[in-house]
Protein backbone atom coordinates (compact mmCIF):
# COMPACT_ATOMS: atom_id res chain seq x y z
CA UNK A 1 0.00 0.00 0.00
CA UNK A 2 1.19 3.78 -0.48
CA UNK A 3 2.40 4.87 2.36
CA UNK A 4 1.67 9.16 3.02
CA UNK A 5 5.09 9.69 2.29
CA UNK A 6 4.91 8.04 -1.04
CA UNK A 7 1.74 10.13 -1.73
CA UNK A 8 3.42 13.66 -0.77
CA UNK A 9 6.35 12.56 -3.32
CA UNK A 10 3.95 11.47 -6.09
CA UNK A 11 1.75 15.00 -5.76
CA UNK A 12 5.39 16.46 -5.43
CA UNK A 13 6.15 14.91 -8.77
CA UNK A 14 2.75 15.92 -10.42
CA UNK A 15 3.07 19.29 -9.52
CA UNK A 16 6.51 19.68 -11.23
CA UNK A 17 5.41 17.98 -14.53
CA UNK A 18 1.70 20.14 -14.44
CA UNK A 19 3.91 23.71 -14.05
CA UNK A 20 6.51 22.50 -16.94
CA UNK A 21 2.92 22.03 -19.06
CA UNK A 22 1.52 25.48 -17.86
CA UNK A 23 5.15 26.23 -18.76
CA UNK A 24 4.84 25.67 -22.69
CA UNK A 25 1.19 26.88 -22.76
CA UNK A 26 -0.01 29.32 -25.47
CA UNK A 27 -2.17 32.53 -24.64
CA UNK A 28 -5.90 32.89 -26.27
CA UNK A 29 -4.16 34.94 -29.20
CA UNK A 30 -3.00 34.36 -32.73
CA UNK A 31 -0.26 35.87 -34.20
CA UNK A 32 -0.99 36.88 -37.93
CA UNK A 33 2.12 38.11 -40.10
CA UNK A 34 1.28 40.50 -43.40
CA UNK A 35 3.74 40.43 -45.38
CA UNK A 36 2.31 40.25 -49.01
CA UNK A 37 0.95 43.47 -49.65
CA UNK A 38 -1.71 42.62 -52.21
CA UNK A 39 -5.29 43.26 -51.58
CA UNK A 40 -6.94 40.35 -51.77
CA UNK A 41 -4.04 38.80 -48.58
CA UNK A 42 -4.35 41.79 -46.84
CA UNK A 43 -8.09 41.54 -46.44
CA UNK A 44 -8.11 38.06 -46.11
CA UNK A 45 -5.52 38.84 -42.73
CA UNK A 46 -8.33 41.29 -41.27
CA UNK A 47 -11.37 39.34 -42.20
CA UNK A 48 -9.41 36.28 -39.92
CA UNK A 49 -8.34 38.80 -37.59
CA UNK A 50 -12.02 40.10 -37.03
CA UNK A 51 -13.38 36.53 -36.74
CA UNK A 52 -10.84 35.93 -33.88
CA UNK A 53 -11.12 38.65 -32.02
CA UNK A 54 -15.15 38.36 -31.94
CA UNK A 55 -14.38 34.66 -31.21
CA UNK A 56 -12.63 36.20 -28.08
CA UNK A 57 -9.18 35.64 -29.41
CA UNK A 58 -6.46 38.28 -29.01
CA UNK A 59 -4.90 38.67 -32.29
CA UNK A 60 -1.48 40.47 -33.13
CA UNK A 61 -0.82 41.40 -37.03
CA UNK A 62 2.79 42.07 -37.80
CA UNK A 63 3.20 43.87 -41.12
CA UNK A 64 6.54 43.24 -42.48
CA UNK A 65 7.97 44.00 -46.24
CA UNK A 66 5.51 45.05 -48.91
CA UNK A 67 2.19 44.69 -46.19
CA UNK A 68 3.59 48.07 -44.44
CA UNK A 69 2.94 49.39 -47.28
CA UNK A 70 -1.32 49.01 -46.78
CA UNK A 71 -0.90 51.06 -43.57
CA UNK A 72 0.06 54.36 -45.84
CA UNK A 73 -2.39 57.22 -44.99
CA UNK A 74 -3.19 58.95 -48.49
CA UNK A 75 -3.37 62.53 -46.46
CA UNK A 76 -0.45 62.34 -44.79
CA UNK A 77 2.91 63.01 -46.05
CA UNK A 78 6.96 63.08 -44.70
CA UNK A 79 9.83 64.18 -45.39
CA UNK A 80 12.60 62.43 -47.42
CA UNK A 81 15.80 61.62 -49.13
CA UNK A 82 15.94 60.90 -52.82
CA UNK A 83 15.67 57.51 -52.48
CA UNK A 84 13.51 56.43 -49.69
CA UNK A 85 11.15 59.48 -52.23
CA UNK A 86 11.50 56.98 -55.53
CA UNK A 87 10.58 54.04 -53.25
CA UNK A 88 7.51 55.84 -51.73
CA UNK A 89 5.96 57.06 -55.08
CA UNK A 90 5.93 53.36 -56.03
CA UNK A 91 5.03 51.61 -53.62
CA UNK A 92 1.28 51.60 -53.15
CA UNK A 93 -0.16 54.85 -51.24
CA UNK A 94 -2.66 52.61 -48.65
CA UNK A 95 -5.15 50.30 -48.19
CA UNK A 96 -6.88 52.13 -51.01
CA UNK A 97 -4.13 51.21 -53.58
CA UNK A 98 -3.62 47.73 -53.31
CA UNK A 99 -2.47 45.79 -56.15
CA UNK A 100 -3.97 41.96 -56.55
CA UNK A 101 -1.71 38.93 -55.80
CA UNK A 102 -2.76 37.56 -59.44
CA UNK A 103 -2.40 39.99 -61.82
CA UNK A 104 -1.94 37.80 -64.18
CA UNK A 105 -4.45 35.22 -63.83
CA UNK A 106 -7.34 37.47 -64.04
CA UNK A 107 -7.53 40.22 -66.71
CA UNK A 108 -8.73 42.11 -63.93
CA UNK A 109 -7.71 44.86 -61.70
CA UNK A 110 -8.66 45.58 -57.82
CA UNK A 111 -11.07 47.94 -59.54
CA UNK A 112 -13.48 45.54 -60.83
CA UNK A 113 -12.66 43.19 -57.54
CA UNK A 114 -13.73 46.32 -55.35
CA UNK A 115 -17.11 46.61 -57.19
CA UNK A 116 -17.91 43.02 -57.15
CA UNK A 117 -17.05 43.36 -53.81
CA UNK A 118 -19.39 46.23 -53.37
CA UNK A 119 -22.32 44.47 -54.77
CA UNK A 120 -22.18 41.08 -52.92
CA UNK A 121 -22.21 43.40 -49.31
CA UNK A 122 -18.76 42.91 -48.66
CA UNK A 123 -16.70 45.25 -46.30
CA UNK A 124 -14.07 47.28 -48.00
CA UNK A 125 -10.36 47.33 -46.23
CA UNK A 126 -10.57 50.35 -44.86
CA UNK A 127 -14.08 49.45 -42.92
CA UNK A 128 -11.77 46.04 -41.74
CA UNK A 129 -9.74 47.83 -41.05
CA UNK A 130 -11.95 50.44 -38.49
CA UNK A 131 -13.79 47.42 -37.40
CA UNK A 132 -10.65 45.32 -36.56
CA UNK A 133 -9.43 48.61 -34.53
CA UNK A 134 -12.70 48.64 -32.85
CA UNK A 135 -12.25 44.88 -31.36
CA UNK A 136 -8.99 45.58 -30.15
CA UNK A 137 -6.74 43.95 -32.70
CA UNK A 138 -2.94 44.76 -32.30
CA UNK A 139 -1.17 46.00 -35.33
CA UNK A 140 2.59 45.54 -34.97
CA UNK A 141 4.87 47.18 -37.60
CA UNK A 142 8.52 45.94 -38.68
CA UNK A 143 10.90 48.30 -37.78
CA UNK A 144 13.45 46.79 -40.66
CA UNK A 145 10.99 47.16 -43.24
CA UNK A 146 9.63 50.65 -42.12
CA UNK A 147 13.90 51.58 -42.91
CA UNK A 148 14.10 49.13 -46.21
CA UNK A 149 10.71 50.95 -47.13
CA UNK A 150 11.84 54.32 -46.73
CA UNK A 151 8.51 54.82 -44.78
CA UNK A 152 8.58 57.32 -41.60
CA UNK A 153 6.18 57.15 -38.89
CA UNK A 154 4.08 60.24 -39.35
CA UNK A 155 2.81 58.77 -42.91
CA UNK A 156 1.10 56.28 -41.98
CA UNK A 157 -2.73 55.98 -41.06
CA UNK A 158 -3.91 56.55 -37.51
CA UNK A 159 -4.73 53.33 -35.61
CA UNK A 160 -5.36 52.76 -31.30
CA UNK A 161 -3.50 49.63 -31.10
CA UNK A 162 -0.63 50.37 -33.01
CA UNK A 163 3.46 49.92 -32.39
CA UNK A 164 6.90 49.43 -33.97
CA UNK A 165 8.57 46.51 -33.21
CA UNK A 166 11.66 43.99 -34.35
CA UNK A 167 11.92 40.40 -34.89
CA UNK A 168 13.03 39.95 -31.41
CA UNK A 169 9.02 41.15 -29.99
CA UNK A 170 7.66 39.04 -33.08
CA UNK A 171 9.28 35.84 -31.66
CA UNK A 172 8.11 36.60 -28.30
CA UNK A 173 4.64 37.17 -29.86
CA UNK A 174 4.02 33.98 -32.07
CA UNK A 175 6.12 31.56 -29.09
CA UNK A 176 2.63 32.16 -26.57
CA UNK A 177 0.30 32.17 -29.89
CA UNK A 178 -2.35 29.33 -30.25
CA UNK A 179 -1.08 30.05 -34.25
CA UNK A 180 0.97 31.99 -36.58
CA UNK A 181 1.22 32.12 -39.98
CA UNK A 182 1.73 35.12 -42.71
CA UNK A 183 -0.67 36.33 -45.35
CA UNK B 1 4.51 16.82 7.82
CA UNK B 2 1.60 17.31 5.35
CA UNK B 3 -1.89 16.49 6.67
CA UNK B 4 -4.58 14.73 4.83
CA UNK B 5 -6.76 18.12 4.36
CA UNK B 6 -3.67 19.74 3.05
CA UNK B 7 -2.87 16.80 0.87
CA UNK B 8 -6.96 16.77 -0.57
CA UNK B 9 -6.48 20.41 -1.17
CA UNK B 10 -3.15 19.97 -3.33
CA UNK B 11 -4.63 17.74 -5.31
CA UNK B 12 -7.97 19.66 -5.84
CA UNK B 13 -5.72 22.73 -7.06
CA UNK B 14 -3.50 20.09 -8.87
CA UNK B 15 -6.79 18.72 -10.67
CA UNK B 16 -8.02 22.37 -11.41
CA UNK B 17 -4.49 22.92 -13.34
CA UNK B 18 -4.61 19.58 -15.50
CA UNK B 19 -8.21 20.88 -16.13
CA UNK B 20 -7.43 24.20 -17.64
CA UNK B 21 -4.90 23.02 -19.84
CA UNK B 22 -6.95 20.16 -21.45
CA UNK B 23 -9.23 22.83 -22.29
CA UNK B 24 -6.77 24.44 -24.06
CA UNK B 25 -4.85 21.32 -25.54
CA UNK B 26 -5.15 20.85 -29.29
CA UNK B 27 -6.39 18.22 -31.49
CA UNK B 28 -4.06 15.55 -33.29
CA UNK B 29 -5.33 17.64 -36.41
CA UNK B 30 -3.63 20.63 -38.56
CA UNK B 31 -5.76 22.99 -40.66
CA UNK B 32 -4.81 24.45 -44.51
CA UNK B 33 -5.47 27.21 -45.81
CA UNK B 34 -5.89 27.42 -49.49
CA UNK B 35 -5.86 31.11 -50.76
CA UNK B 36 -3.50 31.39 -53.81
CA UNK B 37 -5.40 29.03 -55.87
CA UNK B 38 -2.11 28.37 -58.58
CA UNK B 39 -1.34 24.91 -59.41
CA UNK B 40 2.11 24.05 -57.68
CA UNK B 41 0.82 25.78 -54.09
CA UNK B 42 -2.53 24.03 -53.97
CA UNK B 43 -0.58 20.95 -54.88
CA UNK B 44 1.42 21.09 -52.15
CA UNK B 45 -1.29 21.65 -50.09
CA UNK B 46 -2.76 18.18 -51.00
CA UNK B 47 0.81 16.80 -50.79
CA UNK B 48 1.25 18.25 -47.13
CA UNK B 49 -2.88 17.00 -46.39
CA UNK B 50 -2.14 13.51 -47.51
CA UNK B 51 1.21 13.07 -45.68
CA UNK B 52 -0.47 14.40 -42.42
CA UNK B 53 -3.97 12.07 -42.67
CA UNK B 54 -1.39 8.88 -43.60
CA UNK B 55 0.51 9.72 -40.51
CA UNK B 56 -2.74 9.65 -38.21
CA UNK B 57 -4.05 13.86 -38.34
CA UNK B 58 -6.89 14.95 -38.98
CA UNK B 59 -7.10 17.18 -42.21
CA UNK B 60 -8.66 20.41 -42.32
CA UNK B 61 -8.67 22.36 -45.75
CA UNK B 62 -9.92 25.77 -45.88
CA UNK B 63 -10.23 27.21 -49.50
CA UNK B 64 -10.98 31.00 -50.24
CA UNK B 65 -10.26 33.15 -52.65
CA UNK B 66 -8.49 32.14 -55.71
CA UNK B 67 -7.99 28.95 -54.08
CA UNK B 68 -11.79 28.16 -54.55
CA UNK B 69 -11.14 27.98 -58.31
CA UNK B 70 -9.65 24.69 -57.80
CA UNK B 71 -12.36 22.99 -56.60
CA UNK B 72 -14.92 23.84 -59.83
CA UNK B 73 -15.69 20.79 -62.16
CA UNK B 74 -14.80 21.70 -65.76
CA UNK B 75 -17.86 19.66 -66.90
CA UNK B 76 -20.07 21.28 -64.35
CA UNK B 77 -22.44 24.09 -65.17
CA UNK B 78 -24.44 26.68 -63.26
CA UNK B 79 -27.08 29.43 -63.75
CA UNK B 80 -25.37 33.07 -63.55
CA UNK B 81 -25.73 36.91 -63.59
CA UNK B 82 -23.30 38.67 -66.37
CA UNK B 83 -20.60 39.62 -63.63
CA UNK B 84 -20.51 36.32 -62.44
CA UNK B 85 -20.66 34.62 -65.67
CA UNK B 86 -17.20 37.28 -66.68
CA UNK B 87 -15.83 36.24 -63.55
CA UNK B 88 -16.54 32.72 -64.48
CA UNK B 89 -14.70 32.76 -67.67
CA UNK B 90 -11.40 34.68 -66.51
CA UNK B 91 -10.90 32.35 -63.80
CA UNK B 92 -9.29 28.76 -63.92
CA UNK B 93 -12.19 25.86 -64.72
CA UNK B 94 -10.79 23.33 -61.87
CA UNK B 95 -7.87 21.63 -60.78
CA UNK B 96 -6.35 20.77 -64.47
CA UNK B 97 -6.24 24.88 -65.37
CA UNK B 98 -4.59 26.34 -62.78
CA UNK B 99 -1.62 28.71 -63.67
CA UNK B 100 1.84 28.55 -61.78
CA UNK B 101 2.56 30.69 -59.12
CA UNK B 102 5.56 32.36 -60.67
CA UNK B 103 4.95 32.45 -64.41
CA UNK B 104 7.83 35.59 -64.81
CA UNK B 105 10.23 33.39 -62.83
CA UNK B 106 10.16 31.03 -64.87
CA UNK B 107 9.47 31.29 -68.66
CA UNK B 108 7.56 28.00 -68.39
CA UNK B 109 3.99 26.85 -68.35
CA UNK B 110 1.80 24.75 -66.20
CA UNK B 111 1.71 22.29 -69.26
CA UNK B 112 5.74 21.68 -68.81
CA UNK B 113 5.64 21.03 -65.46
CA UNK B 114 3.36 18.51 -65.76
CA UNK B 115 5.47 16.72 -68.32
CA UNK B 116 8.01 16.59 -65.56
CA UNK B 117 6.09 15.35 -63.22
CA UNK B 118 4.52 12.93 -65.58
CA UNK B 119 8.27 11.81 -66.02
CA UNK B 120 9.12 11.58 -62.63
CA UNK B 121 6.57 9.71 -61.79
CA UNK B 122 4.52 12.51 -59.38
CA UNK B 123 0.82 12.45 -58.89
CA UNK B 124 -1.30 14.90 -60.87
CA UNK B 125 -3.46 17.48 -59.11
CA UNK B 126 -6.36 15.76 -59.50
CA UNK B 127 -5.15 11.79 -58.36
CA UNK B 128 -4.21 13.70 -55.40
CA UNK B 129 -7.27 15.35 -54.26
CA UNK B 130 -8.71 11.69 -55.14
CA UNK B 131 -6.15 10.40 -52.78
CA UNK B 132 -7.08 13.00 -50.14
CA UNK B 133 -10.87 11.78 -50.32
CA UNK B 134 -10.03 8.34 -49.96
CA UNK B 135 -7.53 9.20 -46.47
CA UNK B 136 -10.64 11.26 -45.43
CA UNK B 137 -9.39 14.86 -45.56
CA UNK B 138 -12.17 17.13 -45.42
CA UNK B 139 -12.46 20.27 -47.78
CA UNK B 140 -14.30 23.50 -46.15
CA UNK B 141 -15.26 26.00 -48.34
CA UNK B 142 -15.30 29.55 -47.79
CA UNK B 143 -18.92 30.77 -48.69
CA UNK B 144 -18.02 34.64 -48.85
CA UNK B 145 -15.38 33.78 -51.78
CA UNK B 146 -17.71 31.50 -53.48
CA UNK B 147 -20.19 34.57 -53.72
CA UNK B 148 -17.27 37.24 -54.25
CA UNK B 149 -16.22 34.51 -57.49
CA UNK B 150 -19.48 34.37 -58.59
CA UNK B 151 -19.06 30.12 -58.05
CA UNK B 152 -21.93 28.29 -57.36
CA UNK B 153 -22.57 24.72 -55.48
CA UNK B 154 -23.44 23.29 -58.29
CA UNK B 155 -20.13 23.73 -60.71
CA UNK B 156 -17.96 22.13 -57.91
CA UNK B 157 -16.55 18.88 -58.49
CA UNK B 158 -17.75 16.08 -56.30
CA UNK B 159 -16.08 15.38 -53.05
CA UNK B 160 -17.21 12.92 -50.35
CA UNK B 161 -16.22 15.37 -47.23
CA UNK B 162 -17.04 19.22 -48.24
CA UNK B 163 -19.06 21.78 -46.63
CA UNK B 164 -19.83 25.47 -47.09
CA UNK B 165 -18.67 27.66 -43.98
CA UNK B 166 -17.93 30.99 -42.66
CA UNK B 167 -15.07 32.45 -40.66
CA UNK B 168 -16.61 31.23 -37.38
CA UNK B 169 -16.08 27.65 -38.39
CA UNK B 170 -12.70 28.13 -40.08
CA UNK B 171 -11.55 29.98 -35.85
CA UNK B 172 -13.24 27.00 -34.60
CA UNK B 173 -11.07 24.60 -36.82
CA UNK B 174 -7.68 26.51 -36.32
CA UNK B 175 -8.07 27.23 -32.43
CA UNK B 176 -8.28 23.43 -31.64
CA UNK B 177 -5.58 22.11 -34.56
CA UNK B 178 -1.65 21.54 -34.14
CA UNK B 179 -1.08 23.93 -36.52
CA UNK B 180 -2.47 25.84 -39.25
CA UNK B 181 -1.15 27.74 -42.16
CA UNK B 182 -1.76 29.01 -46.08
CA UNK B 183 -0.86 27.97 -49.34
CA UNK C 1 -13.93 12.63 3.77
CA UNK C 2 -11.81 11.11 1.17
CA UNK C 3 -9.88 7.87 2.05
CA UNK C 4 -6.17 7.21 1.22
CA UNK C 5 -8.08 4.42 -1.42
CA UNK C 6 -10.06 7.39 -3.23
CA UNK C 7 -7.08 9.84 -2.88
CA UNK C 8 -4.67 7.01 -4.52
CA UNK C 9 -7.08 6.32 -7.15
CA UNK C 10 -7.41 10.65 -7.75
CA UNK C 11 -3.49 10.29 -8.18
CA UNK C 12 -3.44 8.20 -10.85
CA UNK C 13 -6.11 8.87 -12.77
CA UNK C 14 -4.52 12.72 -12.36
CA UNK C 15 -1.04 11.21 -13.60
CA UNK C 16 -2.33 9.50 -16.37
CA UNK C 17 -3.99 12.87 -17.44
CA UNK C 18 -0.72 14.62 -17.27
CA UNK C 19 0.43 12.20 -19.58
CA UNK C 20 -1.82 12.52 -22.52
CA UNK C 21 -1.15 16.06 -21.98
CA UNK C 22 2.88 15.61 -22.07
CA UNK C 23 2.15 13.99 -25.07
CA UNK C 24 0.76 16.22 -26.83
CA UNK C 25 3.09 18.89 -25.89
CA UNK C 26 5.15 20.63 -28.52
CA UNK C 27 9.35 20.74 -28.43
CA UNK C 28 10.61 24.28 -28.27
CA UNK C 29 11.56 24.95 -31.72
CA UNK C 30 9.20 25.85 -35.10
CA UNK C 31 9.50 24.59 -38.25
CA UNK C 32 9.51 27.24 -41.83
CA UNK C 33 8.79 26.08 -44.70
CA UNK C 34 10.00 27.89 -47.64
CA UNK C 35 8.67 27.57 -50.94
CA UNK C 36 7.96 30.80 -52.79
CA UNK C 37 11.83 30.90 -54.17
CA UNK C 38 11.59 35.03 -54.26
CA UNK C 39 14.41 36.83 -52.83
CA UNK C 40 12.21 38.77 -50.38
CA UNK C 41 10.18 35.94 -49.24
CA UNK C 42 13.04 33.69 -48.73
CA UNK C 43 15.07 36.62 -47.00
CA UNK C 44 11.93 36.81 -44.30
CA UNK C 45 12.16 33.22 -43.50
CA UNK C 46 16.17 33.29 -42.51
CA UNK C 47 15.46 36.57 -40.68
CA UNK C 48 12.57 34.48 -38.22
CA UNK C 49 14.73 31.52 -38.42
CA UNK C 50 17.50 34.03 -36.82
CA UNK C 51 15.68 35.32 -34.43
CA UNK C 52 13.96 32.19 -33.16
CA UNK C 53 17.20 31.14 -33.19
CA UNK C 54 18.54 33.42 -31.19
CA UNK C 55 15.66 33.42 -28.50
CA UNK C 56 16.77 30.27 -27.88
CA UNK C 57 13.95 28.74 -30.07
CA UNK C 58 14.92 25.19 -32.48
CA UNK C 59 14.61 26.08 -35.86
CA UNK C 60 13.55 23.57 -38.99
CA UNK C 61 13.69 25.39 -42.79
CA UNK C 62 11.85 23.07 -44.97
CA UNK C 63 12.74 24.44 -48.53
CA UNK C 64 10.47 22.79 -51.43
CA UNK C 65 9.26 23.88 -54.44
CA UNK C 66 10.53 27.03 -55.78
CA UNK C 67 12.27 27.60 -52.09
CA UNK C 68 14.94 24.71 -53.31
CA UNK C 69 16.52 27.25 -56.16
CA UNK C 70 17.89 29.63 -53.08
CA UNK C 71 20.37 26.59 -52.15
CA UNK C 72 22.13 26.31 -55.50
CA UNK C 73 26.07 26.99 -55.18
CA UNK C 74 26.55 29.10 -58.53
CA UNK C 75 29.76 27.94 -58.39
CA UNK C 76 28.79 24.10 -58.17
CA UNK C 77 27.73 22.30 -61.47
CA UNK C 78 26.09 18.68 -61.48
CA UNK C 79 25.64 15.98 -64.72
CA UNK C 80 21.88 16.20 -65.92
CA UNK C 81 19.89 15.14 -68.69
CA UNK C 82 18.29 17.21 -70.97
CA UNK C 83 15.03 18.49 -69.62
CA UNK C 84 16.84 18.74 -66.26
CA UNK C 85 19.44 21.42 -67.81
CA UNK C 86 17.08 23.32 -69.48
CA UNK C 87 14.50 24.05 -66.02
CA UNK C 88 18.56 24.45 -64.19
CA UNK C 89 18.98 27.26 -67.05
CA UNK C 90 15.79 28.70 -66.43
CA UNK C 91 15.78 28.45 -62.46
CA UNK C 92 17.73 30.90 -60.86
CA UNK C 93 21.31 29.68 -59.52
CA UNK C 94 21.46 30.00 -56.46
CA UNK C 95 20.88 32.93 -53.49
CA UNK C 96 22.18 35.66 -55.23
CA UNK C 97 20.09 35.59 -58.34
CA UNK C 98 16.47 34.84 -56.88
CA UNK C 99 14.07 37.71 -58.30
CA UNK C 100 11.36 39.52 -56.00
CA UNK C 101 7.85 38.35 -55.05
CA UNK C 102 6.09 41.29 -57.13
CA UNK C 103 7.90 42.46 -60.07
CA UNK C 104 4.63 43.79 -61.26
CA UNK C 105 3.91 45.85 -57.87
CA UNK C 106 7.32 47.66 -57.79
CA UNK C 107 8.94 48.63 -61.33
CA UNK C 108 11.92 47.42 -59.55
CA UNK C 109 14.46 44.85 -59.87
CA UNK C 110 16.06 42.71 -56.85
CA UNK C 111 19.54 45.24 -58.03
CA UNK C 112 17.44 48.68 -56.35
CA UNK C 113 16.40 46.82 -53.22
CA UNK C 114 19.54 45.17 -52.76
CA UNK C 115 20.98 48.85 -53.19
CA UNK C 116 18.78 49.67 -50.78
CA UNK C 117 19.51 46.93 -48.36
CA UNK C 118 23.45 48.21 -47.94
CA UNK C 119 22.51 51.78 -47.59
CA UNK C 120 20.62 50.61 -44.55
CA UNK C 121 22.80 47.88 -43.42
CA UNK C 122 20.62 45.30 -43.77
CA UNK C 123 22.35 41.80 -44.53
CA UNK C 124 22.50 40.32 -47.64
CA UNK C 125 20.87 36.76 -47.93
CA UNK C 126 24.32 34.98 -48.09
CA UNK C 127 25.09 36.10 -45.18
CA UNK C 128 21.96 35.44 -43.06
CA UNK C 129 22.16 32.04 -44.32
CA UNK C 130 25.96 32.00 -42.59
CA UNK C 131 24.17 33.02 -39.44
CA UNK C 132 21.81 30.53 -39.39
CA UNK C 133 24.27 27.87 -40.08
CA UNK C 134 26.42 29.63 -36.94
CA UNK C 135 23.26 29.46 -35.07
CA UNK C 136 22.42 25.95 -35.81
CA UNK C 137 19.26 26.15 -38.01
CA UNK C 138 18.94 22.92 -39.92
CA UNK C 139 17.85 22.83 -43.43
CA UNK C 140 15.95 20.01 -44.98
CA UNK C 141 15.22 19.60 -48.79
CA UNK C 142 12.52 18.24 -49.65
CA UNK C 143 13.47 14.87 -52.42
CA UNK C 144 10.47 15.22 -54.44
CA UNK C 145 10.98 18.98 -55.20
CA UNK C 146 14.61 18.32 -56.09
CA UNK C 147 13.52 15.50 -58.78
CA UNK C 148 10.53 17.72 -60.33
CA UNK C 149 13.75 20.92 -60.12
CA UNK C 150 16.01 18.54 -61.70
CA UNK C 151 17.87 19.97 -58.88
CA UNK C 152 21.32 17.39 -58.01
CA UNK C 153 22.96 17.30 -54.29
CA UNK C 154 26.12 18.43 -55.61
CA UNK C 155 24.95 21.51 -57.01
CA UNK C 156 23.43 22.68 -53.36
CA UNK C 157 25.77 25.16 -51.29
CA UNK C 158 27.73 23.93 -48.18
CA UNK C 159 26.24 23.84 -45.28
CA UNK C 160 26.76 22.42 -41.80
CA UNK C 161 23.36 21.14 -40.82
CA UNK C 162 21.57 20.17 -43.86
CA UNK C 163 19.88 16.43 -45.00
CA UNK C 164 17.29 15.75 -47.71
CA UNK C 165 13.67 14.23 -46.59
CA UNK C 166 10.15 13.54 -47.32
CA UNK C 167 6.72 14.47 -46.53
CA UNK C 168 6.52 11.94 -43.44
CA UNK C 169 9.63 14.04 -41.89
CA UNK C 170 7.73 17.18 -42.65
CA UNK C 171 4.73 15.78 -40.73
CA UNK C 172 6.99 14.62 -38.20
CA UNK C 173 8.43 17.83 -37.26
CA UNK C 174 5.95 20.36 -37.30
CA UNK C 175 3.90 18.36 -35.27
CA UNK C 176 6.10 18.70 -32.13
CA UNK C 177 6.60 22.56 -33.46
CA UNK C 178 5.20 25.05 -31.50
CA UNK C 179 4.76 27.03 -35.01
CA UNK C 180 4.87 26.15 -38.75
CA UNK C 181 3.95 28.49 -41.66
CA UNK C 182 5.27 28.76 -45.11
CA UNK C 183 7.06 31.68 -46.90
Amino acid sequence: MTTEVDRDELIRRLTARVEALEGKATNESITLGVINGSLDYTMAAFIVAIGAAVYDLEVDMFFTFWGTAALRDPKKKAKKGFMDKMFGVMLPRGAGKLPLSHLQMLGMGPVMIKQVMKKHGAKSLEELIADAAGLGVRIHVCTMSMDLMGFKKEELFDYPHMDYVGVGSFVDMFSKSKQCWFF
